[in-house]
């Protein structure tokens, strides 16, 4: 059992900044997140995409960012446990809580933040025979370093911003990249379509329009993707890996048997402080929500600030807060 | 008559990023500040020190962190009067305001975003015979600019956090540097104290406790200070500067006259949307308060995103606000 004074679901970066704030306030936080890395959307989603809204930051990339996040939090050691999902929570009698995740790694904590975005996030897969059988073996989801992508045939699948993006990226890094969409035109972009155009014109990648993806074949490991075209033509293609990029569709999961007021996905909270209603349970971030709410990095760094004052008397039932700026009180570890 | 979407007072931290998130959704802005320099607090009392609670930034001096947000609105192209008071606003018969300064420049705005801070802040002085003879001439409140005061012989009198962190910097700095202090002991921060007694002990600085200021002497200039111990002994000091660090006393002024729901000199809003009740007029920033709130600059950036969503309909009544990221979107000026 893992014992600490918060514990926080989803480590994007308001769950992050949260650590922050709690560690000002003397608490310690342990973080859970179900995927293998910290970051939530940015480092999943759009990892080197600049964001232009991060309030003194006229451009940061979403990783950078991350990694930033990791570096302010450091002085107060956070203790993180990855790749798990939570799957309940169980209210002790002295009204503390224990966390359970997918692996049964238990958390004993006197506070719970949800900051858990859109939820569990997982990729529209297409429908394809033996897909799961060549997953990690060819077929993935996501471009996490595009390095491993060096030199290697790779057909991608969308007609998304992240399908152009990643057309025009691997471009220079693979051997052959090859993007299949299902229609004429892209919902991406028009820049980026009109650049992939370009670069099809000019022979620097293969499109192929109007197909969608029909099998997979390969001796273990994927070696060639097969299409079919409206006409019904069959095509086939030599390939190392198949990124099919269709979207993430987020699901609240667990979070939506816990007993919390719920709308639209969201958990409703008081924006006096960000409690949902459950004592000593808080949700904070994208997974919020109350009127005039936006799903903003920034507006989820102030609802962090302002819960953990309030989770303070849970952790500290018999001291007062003294709020001090940092800049005269410096970042000082336990 | 200047005309803007949208008129805001105070040009703090708070009042620079609101420009931001107005650009975001294409509303011009004005700022007025009574001070000659925009920052607000950050560049007029603290603008060397490091803040360790900007998200993202682990550490940041103040000042650079104005510079960075000046940096982010830049594509913007706000509009500033500097160094006049807003004295008045009037509201206009369509709904839109106009405000006027105490040097009588005039301001016509749709929307009016009261940034003000703690209000118009001045230092307290001391009362010394002539003290105003000798302002800009020797005697100044604050510490702008370090090197001002190279191989000068400098005295600051204070007792808090900002007597005793100049003593310590300018000691590397001034030719010598005199703290003075009415009591033995000092209200500041227990470490800095400790420094400046030592620093005393191995004669880096001269320490004088139990000691007022008396008064000051120069042809036009500042050359000595004088002193009176608690004993009534009559102490002159050779001195280029003398620094009265006693602290600000904000006064919130004119704004106290503007017909809005004031609570211990902060301004009530309403948190859906950070406006004051008086239709049109919103406030952020140190100058607002709600159940909860925190005077912290993370949480005047998060009004400041929500507050500017809610003024577009009054500079766009007939258009439907459509919220994107501006990862997807980008940062597109006028
Ligand atoms: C393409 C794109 C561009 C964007 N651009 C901007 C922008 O320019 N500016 C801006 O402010 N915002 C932008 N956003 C939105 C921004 O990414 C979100 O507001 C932000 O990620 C929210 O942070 P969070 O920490 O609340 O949640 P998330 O980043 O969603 O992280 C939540 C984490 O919780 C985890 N989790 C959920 N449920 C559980 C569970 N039961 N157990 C364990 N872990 C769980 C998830 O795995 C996830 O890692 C953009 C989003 C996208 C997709
Ligand atoms: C020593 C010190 C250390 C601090 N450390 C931190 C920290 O570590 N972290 C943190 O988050 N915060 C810190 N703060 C607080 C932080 O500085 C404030 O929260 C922040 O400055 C508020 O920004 P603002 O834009 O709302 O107001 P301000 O910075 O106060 O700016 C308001 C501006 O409005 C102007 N104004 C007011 N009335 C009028 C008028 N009628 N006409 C024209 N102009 C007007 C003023 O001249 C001023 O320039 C610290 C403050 C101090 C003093």
């Amino acid at each position: 059992m893992i014992n600490t004074d918060i514990c926080i679901i989803g480590a994007g970066p308001v769950g992050l900044f949260a650590v922050f704030e709690a560690g000002l306030l003397k608490m310690r936080c342990h973080l859970i997140d179900a995927l293998p890395q910290v970051g939530g959307q940015l480092s999943e989603i759009y990892p080197q995409k600049p964001i232009y809204d991060i309030p003194g930051y006229p451009e940061v990339k979403a990783q950078e960012l991350v990694d930033n996040l990791m570096d302010q939090i450091k002085p107060f050691n956070p203790t993180f446990t990855l790749g798990e999902r939570v799957d309940h929570l169980a209210k002790q009698d002295d009204g503390s809580f224990i966390v359970t995740t997918s692996d049964k790694t238990k958390v004993h904590a006197q506070v719970i933040v949800i900051a858990g975005g859109l939820g569990c996030f997982e990729p529209r897969k297409p429908v394809l025979e033996n897909l799961e059988h060549f997953e990690g073996k060819g077929v993935t989801y996501m471009v996490k370093n595009p390095e491993t992508f060096r030199n290697k045939k790779v057909v991608l699948a969308g007609g998304g911003d992240s399908a152009l993006d990643w057309a025009i990226y691997l471009s220079d890094v693979a051997e052959r990249v090859t993007l299949v969409h299902r229609n004429e035109t892209f919902r991406g972009a028009p820049d980026s379509a009109a650049k992939v155009f370009d670069m099809a014109n000019n022979g620097k990648i293969d499109l192929i329009l109007s197909a969608n993806l029909k099998g997979i074949g390969g001796n273990g490991v994927l070696n060639s993707v097969m299409l079919e075209s409206k006409s019904k033509e069959e095509i086939k293609i030599d390939a190392d890996y198949l990124i099919p990029l269709f979207g993430l569709s987020p699901k609240l999961g667990p979070i939506a048997d816990w007993g919390l007021s719920i709308d639209k996905n969201a958990i409703e909270v008081d924006t006096t402080d960000y409690s949902t209603g459950v004592e000593r349970i808080y949700a904070i971030g994208d997974i919020n929500t109350y009127p005039g709410k936006l799903k903003l990095i920034l507006c989820g760094f102030h609802e962090a600030a302002i819960m953990m004052h309030s989770a303070f008397k849970y952790v500290y039932p018999d001291q007062k807060l003294s709020f001090k700026y940092t800049t005269v009180n410096g970042v000082n570890a336990f």
